[in-house]
């Protein structure tokens, strides 16, 4: 009997080469062609699993949502958490803001891919159905934690403004208009009058 | 003697082609012969003006910055202002807001094209700076204002955050997932408390 070809593995693998030229040069340049080459696969191999390009980015956005984002980013968080002296919904929140915003190769490949993706979004109907639900699950996460503040804030509409704050921050940082020290600085004076108002009667 | 060629102009023809398009599919979409098509001209045209796309890209980013996004972007923000029943500080940063986030066809896609931009500088270092530049202008003219609203506080931090936070609400708004009045909401409540502490001694 011969050996079952683990589609779903092979899909990755593809999915990966895609994401590496995203990182790289865009979402302009990736073909069926390039992911091909770049993955060491034939043409035909590419488009026995995808019937179209967009077809391909749909697929690969909903793998790099559902795998690589949120698995190491959370994990990235968890980590930083473990570090703190006191593991706060502040220092949560902080270790986010940290994790999100570009600095590091692999950061800075998450948020080029992640822009790539939001800016094709923007003129692609399904794709945009795919960050939607990104964009819920991310303030849902951001909401769960500031509940937890202990303070009697708005936790959705603070969600949905550190969600734009920390997004807006990505890009001036990744293009080396603002470095990431002083971005984070913002986030913590965002957070620190955030937490302190709402404190006050 | 024969009538002199416009060459300024005919720039400016084939990059509002240029932008058209990348407004309705993207600056994936954008060939140096899809461009001519648009324009109504030959792809020989476009390739006497343009050496290559990326030259035409920062170009048509450069045009649109100084030309499309500041001029009428200015334009709109004085006739809000005008119909507010006082031109405070808050009610300019309230209509630079409002003009900001995507709302009708036309913001909608200066957002799209804009976003396009970015996602393409963040791969791209020739328009990563022409976007700095940008950036840079945009935190200034905030800075500006946020110096004029009375308050002790650091207009430069300000400025960052509330371009961060306008620049990071567009996004969602344009795929659906925030209305356009919640964004609004979100500026307004974090302007109110930004400018509500800093009264506070």
């Amino acid at each position: 009997m011969p050996r079952k070809v683990d589609h779903d593995e092979r899909r990755r693998h593809i999915v990966g080469a895609l994401l590496r030229i995203a990182g790289a040069q865009g979402l302009d340049a990736v073909s069926m062609r390039e992911v091909a080459q770049e993955a060491g696969v034939s043409l035909g191999a590419v488009q026995h699993y995808f019937a179209s390009k967009d077809a391909m980015l749909l697929y690969a956005l909903e793998q790099w949502l559902s795998l690589d984002v949120h698995r190491s980013f959370a994990e990235r968080i968890r980590a930083r958490v473990a570090r703190e002296p006191a593991a706060t919904p502040l220092a949560t929140l902080r270790a986010v803001a940290a994790e999100y915003l570009p600095h590091d190769d692999a950061t800075s490949l998450e948020a080029r891919v992640g822009l790539a993706f939001q800016s094709r979004a923007a003129v692609t109907p399904a794709l945009a159905a795919a960050l939607v639900l990104a964009y819920t699950g991310f303030v849902g996460t951001l909401r769960g934690i500031l509940r937890h503040c202990g303070q009697p804030l708005d936790a959705d509409t603070a969600a949905h403004e550190l969600a734009a704050l920390l997004d807006g921050l990505r890009h001036p940082v990744l293009i080396g208009a603002l470095r990431y020290a002083d971005a984070l600085g913002i986030v913590d004076g965002h957070l620190a009058r955030l937490l302190d108002h709402e404190r006050r009667p």
